[in-house]
């Protein structure tokens, strides 16, 4: 018998989790589908995402695969999985898959939202998937400093530790909005791969030219600089959302 | 020196709390709030909301008012409440009242919203504030059953306990929408007075009719018996909102 390739799409809230990656006596999204995978099935499946989420980061489509060593029946493993679970983690879809799917090598574009309450007094409903502005955004900038980062760049200035990345500070951003809807500002990033904390780190800035206190035309210069610096925040985990991954 | 009247309007996830009203040994939205006025100004208000919620109802906009021994500087009350509370309660306004305003008798019309996910699996950031639907609802019979219920009656048969109701069971629903946006249904109930669990009996009415349990006309049947039967379910507390209260 020959193992079985299988697909998830789940979305989960990240903010009782240390993020995605087991880690020793810290509650993750990885170790939580493994567990009750085991339960489920008796084996043992590593889980592989389309790209690890930090503490407190959010799905709202996050897609992932395992092998298991028999064929299972998919709507009772999604119901059986979504029992286990905690309702902070649900299982939207379980497919099988091609025996050569990847969840992360295959990704062709990935898109992630971050989302701003445009106010210091976020509703109480919403206080766990928005960060407020403390200082009153004006999207007009935030849009015109979006439009110079878009495009293909050395991102090394918008990643937190730009060293560890292997594959070079290269990337190309698809698309980079910034959508206004009441007192919502989303910031929409699509690429086919990103740098770490780099859309927290282009929502801490893009905030920080919202708010008055840079220009958009900053963004020339960080970018140019290569340079990781203190003028780019990191935006807090809890606006950041995986909204969507596609695949070839 | 006389008594000054203050109104404030807030929001609230009614999650971790046993309801509006102060009970011993219980986390309420009164306790709470009288805990921060007391810290902040040293007097001991009670205060009076325009109608309780029950434990693990929500308020997306409540007001209530309250008198404290001295005139105060309103920002920085609401920004000294927002600091002492937990930010699943958020002080919206803070401003000074007439002497005879009272947040409950003043009402003259308050809104009720019931929000349902339609599918059994709900995204984990609305876990909180959606009741799924177990079986999958069609809003037509729903929206049928509603403008039946709309208008004047006795809604005994729509209430939790109508033996408890002082004023009587006859009410007026203004208006008793079901309206519908992708998966979220919300049944949007207004009127100037509503009994004990009722907006709770008639959503969870109205989710049996939508699931095909029951036809829209056993709405007339049932407003006719007087009697409140476990034909009719109490909805769970997670997808009701107190979303609006007027004033004359």
């Amino acid at each position: 018998m020959s193992d079985q390739r299988y697909k998830i799409v789940l979305a989960y809230d990240g903010t009782a989790y240390a993020g995605w990656q087991v880690q020793p006596d810290q509650r993750t999204i990885q170790s939580e589908l493994e567990r009750v995978l085991a339960a489920l099935t008796g084996d043992t499946p590593c889980v592989h995402c389309s790209g690890r989420t930090d503490a407190g980061v959010h799905a709202r489509s996050q897609v992932a695969h395992f092998d298991l060593s028999r064929q299972v029946v998919e709507t009772k493993m999604q119901s059986g999985m979504n029992a286990l679970l905690d309702d902070d983690i649900r299982v939207l879809l379980f497919k099988q898959a091609h025996p050569d799917f990847h969840a992360r090598y295959d990704v062709i574009r990935k898109e992630y939202r971050y989302l701003i309450w445009n106010d210091r007094v976020v509703p109480p409903h919403l206080r766990l998937y928005r960060t407020p502005a403390m200082r009153k955004l004006d999207p007009a900038p935030m849009r015109a400093a979006a439009a110079m980062i878009k495009g293909e760049h050395d991102f090394a200035a918008f990643s937190a530790n730009p060293n560890r990345e292997i594959d070079g500070t290269r990337r190309k951003l698809y698309a980079l909005r910034v959508l206004q809807n009441g007192r919502e500002i989303q910031i929409v990033a699509a690429g086919s791969g990103f740098l770490y904390k780099m859309v927290r780190s282009l929502a801490g800035f893009l905030m920080r030219v919202g708010a008055g206190e840079l220009e958009p035309e900053s963004a020339q210069t960080i970018l140019d600089s290569k340079t990781r610096t203190a003028t780019v925040p990191t935006a807090a985990a809890r606006g950041l959302f995986l909204w969507r991954v596609w695949y070839k």
